[in-house]
């Protein structure tokens, strides 16, 4: 048999599912993992444990390997280029994975190709950034760090000169960002295979809380035809000029005046795409697992009328087996996906989907499941 | 966290599927395998690689799990009565596994218990064969050794005293049975939990060729109401009855003067419901598991109006690869579950299920893929 070895760098929940998706396609799936209790360590029969920011290991980890793929964007660069270099096969490469690692090369890039974003630019101090606001109406204003962020960390909304200090202790470059007035957050997710074959899933909404996404909403409720086909082609656009190769999130914002501005990209799954797991016909972890083997790419077609799905989020308690136990019980249609992660106050330990024709009743489902383990609903 | 640990014996393609069914439930997932090799062993964490013929290595191996399940029904019941003895926590356990063990056995409780079978009884030889004929109407007749068959083996339809010789050559009881004059296979899936929850799935058609499972229609087209509902009762007595725990399949004939008789029992998940994968809102796979737990069990219902499973079965060509990429690029949503497994002609390497509204289209849209990757189709 010739089925090829896929080799995933992270061991956390996205491993994890790609994983499960994998099973199915035959393939073999390795991944390098930072310690032996990983969420995907714990399920995966190929485990190698060692430090993606070593060279040396991420060398040894790819021989053994067909593609190399990711589950986060802490890869330095630099060491991608050098697996390159050896003639390995990374997917997405490191052309197109530096826009996802870099948010100044990756705003660059984009105005670039014509595509709408909050107006930006590199500051190098908080004079720089008072500067800034200055340009774009005043505070307040986001600064973020161009590298190292996720789930609200290295993001901050300033509202100040003095609170503009923050952000740049770090010694990190600096990217001042207008905060835009939007009515609400859409993901447009596509996935795009070496071929150049790609599909795009429905526009979804992407509901934040305190920076980390809550509940997604499949397709985006009362999104205009137009407007969704705009974020499809505009995330296919992304997709086709940067080269991505996998999945590809694009995090958008929907201004009252009826536009779309990117606010983020992540090449790999995608927590805005875990709905497909159970609303859609091809979820995006085994189109990505298609993508980057250069198989023909799955139907990523809705198969419901209605998808939603709450993150499950570590509450006070530390034991979740008997909360999801109820849930089971009151909702046998819930999708319960755990990730085998230790529970800590507010780090993503699950999500629910449920699905459904009323959307205010799958809503109301995921809400109370989700509410439900994490320990904020008691009934 | 106190996520339970589950141990299933047997490395095959169910024990493959069942993992792939536990990564989002959260659990601990072990299995025992003849070989590294194994179909499962490829992609399970946890694999004890042992002989389940051999006491000691599975109470080594029932040692690390809080519950015990099966791939295969091949284990000894001593063994199984032995474990129980120790405390070990066997699911199903030996007083009912043993009905889909033996067959004689099993056709004697389900007489004691009223459900209706084909006429049958043990016969001592060749000469007690052809009596037992003549009390049937004459040959032919259906003669099985009580135990170790599958797909086909161990079964043989005897036409004439002299085909009686070759089942008794074993020296393994024999079984004998009216050859009942069926219009089509039916089977009726049903998962029951030690609380004594039960869910019954659509009764499907499954058309067997040469013996073994080609095609599974689900639900089973033009059954009507009331024989779909006493088929469907009929698998909930049966698995009440004899006490089973987790998924049960019963194998049934539909006679031609519209009765369902049992054919086989297995109390394990089983090929007439690898469409639930795909089509259902909870697979057999994650039932079973829910069940073994004493979890509540997740809703049985169909996704689609039709889901059609074809197995795919080993052809001439050792590398189906390349006509698995043709068949994802033919059919951007059939799906594809492959086992890991070597080419052999006729082994079952794989299945395809594809769903829809429309039977003929979704039938032949399965059988294209399943015969493609056989190589029997060739455009």
């Amino acid at each position: 048999m010739t089925y090829p070895v896929v080799g995933m760098v992270g061991g956390g929940q996205l491993a994890r599912m790609t994983h499960e998706a994998g099973i199915p396609l035959g393939i073999r799936f390795k991944i390098l993992s930072d310690t032996p209790q990983d969420s995907a360590a714990q399920v995966v029969a190929d485990v190698t444990v060692g430090d993606y920011r070593d060279l040396e290991t991420l060398r040894a980890f790819a021989a053994g390997c067909d593609v190399l793929t990711f589950d986060h964007e802490h890869v330095p660069t630099g060491h991608l280029r050098a697996l390159e270099a050896d003639g390995v096969v990374v997917r997405p490469g490191s052309e197109a994975l530096v826009h996802a690692q870099d948010k100044g090369v990756m705003r660059t890039r984009l105005a670039e190709i014509g595509v709408a974003c909050p107006r930006n630019r590199i500051v190098a101090d908080p004079a720089d950034a008072a500067a800034f606001a200055a340009s774009v109406g005043g505070f307040p204003i986001v600064l973020k760090t161009v590298r190292g962020g996720y789930d609200g960390k290295g993001v901050w909304i300033v509202r100040s000169p003095q609170d503009a200090e923050e952000p740049f202790r770090a010694g990190v470059p600096v990217l001042a960002e207008e905060k835009v007035d939007f009515v609400r957050e859409l993901a447009a997710n596509v996935v795009r295979s070496p071929h150049g074959q790609a599909v795009a899933y429905p526009v979804v909404e992407s509901v934040q809380v305190d920076g980390v996404c809550d509940t997604v909403i499949a397709p985006a409720p009362d999104l205009p035809d137009e407007l969704s086909a705009q974020a499809q082609q505009l995330a296919l656009t992304v997709a086709r000029e940067l080269g991505v190769i996998g999945h590809l999130a694009v995090e958008l914002f929907q201004t009252a005046d009826g536009r779309v501005l990117v606010n983020e990209l992540a090449m790999r799954p995608h927590n805005s795409g875990h709905w497909t797991m159970d609303g859609s016909v091809t979820s995006q972890f085994a189109n990505h697992l298609r993508a980057v083997l250069d198989l023909p790419l799955g139907d990523p077609r809705p198969r419901a009328r209605w998808t939603v799905m709450a993150n499950v989020l570590g509450g006070d308690y530390p034991d979740m087996y008997a909360a999801y136990l109820h849930c089971m019980a009151r909702d046998p249609a819930v999708k319960i996906h755990m990730y085998g992660k230790d529970v800590k106050p507010g780090r993503k330990v699950g999500h629910v989907n449920t699905y459904g024709d009323d959307l205010a009743e799958v809503r109301e489902r995921a809400r109370h499941a989700a509410g439900y383990l994490r320990g904020t609903i008691d009934e």
